[in-house]
């Protein structure tokens, strides 16, 4: 029963999500979830949504969910597709976009997924390696036939992010759909979310993952144009988004005071581990999202080990031409104690 | 910025759902939800699972889920994925076996979703028209090349379902994978999931949304052989099921108290509803769901728009070279009352 599969499919390594240990005991800095419970407000939101409706069918649109964001972003409704985590989002935009054999291009070192959704389309990589300080040329992204490019923003492992006048440069000059992957946006300085007025190509994403302490329900939404989410609408899964998490996400878009006070203590943590990663020997940029990533000093392997033996996880990240580096998501205060004490120790 | 879709994207229609009012005052009975709340068991269930952490990532492969629906079929786990809803399931399967211009069928009339999934992959549809007595013959199927079969079993709009034994002989005949959309088999006589074992081509999808009471949380799953499992985890989404799901679907399999008391009462109501509506006139197939299909008696349409003026929405739908039909979900006793009692006014 192998002869069946797409043989795109069958080559297909498959994209390796972190080390999700579903027992307790770990200290878990390893896909960059948020130590910090969701808001009172979306437990409340939940509970209440815990009842015999749930025997209906959510709305397939999102509407409250979508009118939310919009105010929140200053865009209009139509301009708000709500997805099951912002992985569905980018799994519609890939199938929108790209064709067996088309070119879709993402920079490297980044999130891996991008990878794996244009093979699963049967697409062609170009990979666009960084240039020196974590910046992106438009040179080397654009190229004859290009249908999609992916920008991290900031970016997976680094942390850096462009300015939005540097995304904006690229909107300018890449002539394709260009996504601006938000997904730790909400612990960066900036955004790109008003460039979707100006450049019809710039599609941004965000997720509730990281910022909104909610990976558990999956949902993420993308801002774009009204004509382009009109189109995406008839990709995605009718009802992709379940009751539960539009409650969910809806209410934690409305409780800025609590998103913001959890990034405010994030932000804290991250300038701490910074310095004592730094004094330690570590290459390590500033980072933008809640997460750090630390190269080029103390070696990463066995470092990485030794920290998975006393039940700490942090991510070890191999990438061609680099030295193997560990990204270490924030988390706590007294978890970041933990993990320096374990790194501090004599190898 | 319309020019970058996939030409076949901005040709499609897109799938249109039947409507979900998002305010109450209706009597639903057009998208075959359950009319009964789930089971407290599911309810408590949830309320557990709302808690700190939801901060972190669901498990990708749902191994608890996969190990329950496992034990519950008889089969082993590495032969159970579960989707966010039976459509995120199935459209694993086209991305799986579907390539552009290849060819898969589906019976016809049926589930529309089918051919919305097969254009979303760029294929050739290939509609089997059903043969007397909602029958299909493995010769109207086959065709050189064919990739995929999907098969509602039982059927949506008319309620029928073949029998295990007509399952297998299509199986034999079949040369490709063979989908058992079991979406309807809690309220069914029989299912296919013992035909896994014997036939390597067959795959069993089910769902929550209708059995369960649970469409609202998104929860479906496929039992397949391991080596066809293995292969459509790389097609899904890392995280596409999410932590509250799961944690309802695990609960909802173990109460089989009340599974099987509220299929008891649905059937009840079903036989009722068949009766009453034969009795004004229409034929009623016997049906295998939580539905019935109403054709060929008083017009469809202008009792359609009836029961729409006075909050009561059924499902009206049209196939080439078929009367306009009634699809009519099984409401409590009270709603096929009232339904009733408004179809029976002159109209």
């Amino acid at each position: 029963m192998n002869a069946p599969f797409q043989p795109h499919i069958l080559d297909l390594a498959g994209y390796v999500p972190g080390e999700q240990p579903q027992g307790g005991g770990f200290v878990k800095l390893n896909t960059n979830e948020n130590p910090y419970p969701p808001s009172p407000r979306v437990i409340a939101a939940l509970g209440e949504a815990i009842n015999e409706r749930l025997r209906l069918y959510p709305d397939p649109l999102a509407t409250e969910f979508c009118r939310t964001a919009a105010a929140l972003h200053g865009v209009s409704p139509d301009m708000v597709m709500a997805g099951n985590g912002s992985d569905d989002v980018l799994t519609v935009l890939t199938r929108a976009f790209v064709g067996p054999g088309e070119l879709a291009a993402y920079p490297s070192p980044s999130y891996l997924l991008y990878s794996t959704l244009i093979r699963l389309q049967n697409g062609t990589e170009h990979v666009v390696p960084f240039s020196a300080g974590w910046k992106l040329r438009a040179e080397d992204i654009v190229r004859p036939g290009l249908k999609l490019v992916y920008l991290a923003n900031p970016n997976s492992p680094s942390g850096t992010a462009l300015s939005r006048q540097e995304v904006a440069d690229l909107a300018a000059a890449i002539p394709c759909p260009f996504i601006v992957d938000e997904a730790y946006a909400d612990f960066a300085d900036d955004h790109a979310i008003p460039l979707v007025r100006d450049f019809p190509n710039v599609i941004v994403c965000r997720t509730f993952s990281k910022g909104y302490s909610l990976a558990g329900i999956r949902l993420g939404y993308l801002i774009a144009r009204p004509e382009v989410v009109e189109q995406l609408v008839k990709v995605k899964d009718s009802y992709n988004c379940d009751a539960l998490s539009l409650a969910a996400g809806t209410a934690a878009l409305k409780d800025r005071e609590y998103h913001d006070q959890v990034r405010d203590r994030v932000i804290a943590t991250r300038t701490r581990l910074t310095e004592a990663l730094r004094g330690m020997g570590y290459t390590v940029p500033d980072s933008q999202a809640n997460f750090v990533w630390a190269t080029d000093g103390p070696p990463a392997e066995p470092t990485f080990a030794r920290l998975k033996e006393r039940r700490i996880l942090v991510r070890l990240m191999k990438y061609p031409g680099l030295q193997p580096g560990l990204r270490i998501s924030i988390g706590t205060d007294a978890e970041i104690d933990r993990l320096l004490e374990v790194m501090r120790e004599p190898g």
